[in-house]
């Protein structure tokens, strides 16, 4: 039996999220069905995350165990040549068969993208979140530097979360502008239910003066999700890079 | 009677072109769609050019000849607010009734983009051309050049144009990399019926080796459709500037 790593992006504005589910087109569901019609075998595909509705993934990978002996290189061109335009496969390649792509995972890092204009962008509107007031990156960077750190973030975990454990350790999180793309990266061990789309929301809220400046640290001290600002919407979140 | 110009942006994936058509969505026919409720009057909009199926447009300039006394901030707002996400209304001001936003135009710019890499973009296919094979722009851009002069250019217009004069004045023809994008740029008094597209093609075939180097000046004087090389695809191709 073959364990194969394979790294995939897409654009999930069509897409139910990842994950399989009855009367949804998702993301694991397409690739799966055309894995099946490549190698003639129904094999699970592990994903490294759960993703919601509308997000998109510059950078996802799952892992397959398979008996079919096709190369890694022609499984990423048969995928490419099956797959819908927006789903792609861009890397393939053998590991250790007990590894796991949600479990192995070490770390992982988000972006979240905000058309920072007052023009209306036509091109956009299914890849970011359009907030007209200009925004104070470096001000907003200082403010997103707050979140670094190993602590129990329920306050950034979305009501109805099932998850026990809401302790995460967030290694890097910065906000920089590229013209009128303002883009708040953020890389962690793991996310929790909603966790980068509030973090997103409490910068803004806190940029629009409705949350105090300095004040992340006592967000998360609260440990109450009603604490935090606004969810941001699904369609300006990236999954940008995996670590294992 | 007020004569507005009005500039706006859109992505054309959705629509079949500039121009009102029956039993088919055009950018035209949703704007005065739009304008009408606004202003509660069917006033006709004149646009800077016809565009293909499929094509974009960074800047698009129409005039409107009202009789209704808006403001153009709030006939902006208020498009904007009513037009649908793929559409933008960037600026408005009023002009003198003279003006026509066709045939004031004193040169347009187009692009065309190539997504320039051996993986398939999730994000991209409605947005440029996928060319795997690397592309050298700078060789590319000196090919390009020999497209800058006034020239009879009936061999980069499509069979079945109606238009009798094809002689035009190219002021700029360069390509440019941007990272795995790669784009070509093109400035004229007036464009012919597929004429970027087939400019485009004809720099990817002599990329590929199909059309020997430094053959453009030959293909302008032949004058013959046949000469030049394949039409590119409608949706890698953005009208980008207009010049009044």
């Amino acid at each position: 039996m073959r364990n194969l790593l394979l790294t995939i992006s897409f654009d999930g504005t069509d897409y139910h999220g990842w994950q399989v589910q009855e009367n949804a087109v998702t993301v694991q569901q397409t690739l799966q069905d055309a894995f099946e019609r490549i190698c003639s075998s129904r094999d699970n595909v592990v994903g490294c995350s759960r993703t919601d509705a509308g997000v998109h993934a510059n950078m996802y990978c799952c892992n397959i165990r398979t008996e079919n002996p096709i190369t890694c290189e022609k499984l990423v061109g048969a995928l490419n040549a099956l797959l819908p335009r927006d789903i792609a496969a861009l890397d393939c390649r053998e590991v250790d068969f007990g590894f796991h792509a949600r479990y192995d995972c070490k770390s992982k890092e988000y972006i979240y993208k905000i058309w920072n204009s007052p023009n209306k962008n036509p091109f956009l509107y299914d890849y970011s979140l359009h907030y007209k007031p200009r925004l104070d990156e470096e001000f907003l960077s200082r403010q997103a530097a707050d979140f670094i750190g190993t602590y129990d973030f329920a306050s950034f975990c979305a009501a109805g979360s099932s998850v026990e454990d809401t302790v995460r350790t967030v290694m890097n999180a910065s906000v920089e502008r590229e013209g009128d793309m303002v883009i708040f990266k953020v890389e962690a061990d793991g996310f929790l239910y909603n966790m980068v789309r509030i973090m997103t929301g409490t910068l803004i809220d806190i940029s629009r003066g409705k949350i105090p400046a300095d004040s992340i640290k006592q967000i998360i001290a609260a440990k109450n999700r009603f604490a935090a600002g606004y969810t941001a919407p699904a369609r300006g979140l990236y999954l940008n890079k995996i670590h294992y």
